[in-house]
């Protein structure tokens, strides 16, 4: 069982993923990204799925064409959960090598 | 300049592609699918998405866990045309075979 962030965890959490917003109703963190074509979109997302697959904590995402949306939220632990921050965290690394 | 189909072209079609259902608001058909995980989930992704490249014609679809949601319509036509029915008549193949 994994333990939701408490309000101190999520709001340093928060203040460390500059990129994505606060969802407040699912508890969750979004982040939307854009990328030159839809190959590069899935490509990007292909590295995600791997990343989630081998987490085994998987994103709520969706794609039109070039733009990616990626939501994080923990079922199990009812919100955020420290499983969150580290996909996010692992997500901004890719967006930025 | 691809043309939007007409009604009785988009009856035809809807006839034919029975696991799909209509948007009206959107002028678009959907198609929701349940796989057995994520993995399989996003290798059917993947080879959507490499249909919907050589097509030059994309989806809007999301993905939670093993669930997938596509949405097929033409922006350049405002609404339904033959490249929905084609690339909607591919993936029902990928999920027959």
């Amino acid at each position: 069982m994994v333990e939701q962030l408490s309000e101190a965890e999520r709001a340093e959490a928060l203040d460390a993923l500059s990129d994505w917003d606060y969802d407040e109703g699912r508890d969750a963190i979004v982040r939307r990204v854009a990328f030159g074509d839809f190959a590069e979109a899935f490509g990007f997302m292909a590295r995600v799925a791997i990343l989630a697959e081998k987490a085994d904590h998987h994103p709520e995402w969706s794609n039109v064409y070039n733009r990616v949306e990626i939501l994080l939220t923990t079922h199990d632990a009812g919100g955020l959960s420290h499983r969150d921050v580290e996909l996010a965290t692992a997500i901004d690394a890719i967006l930025e090598a």
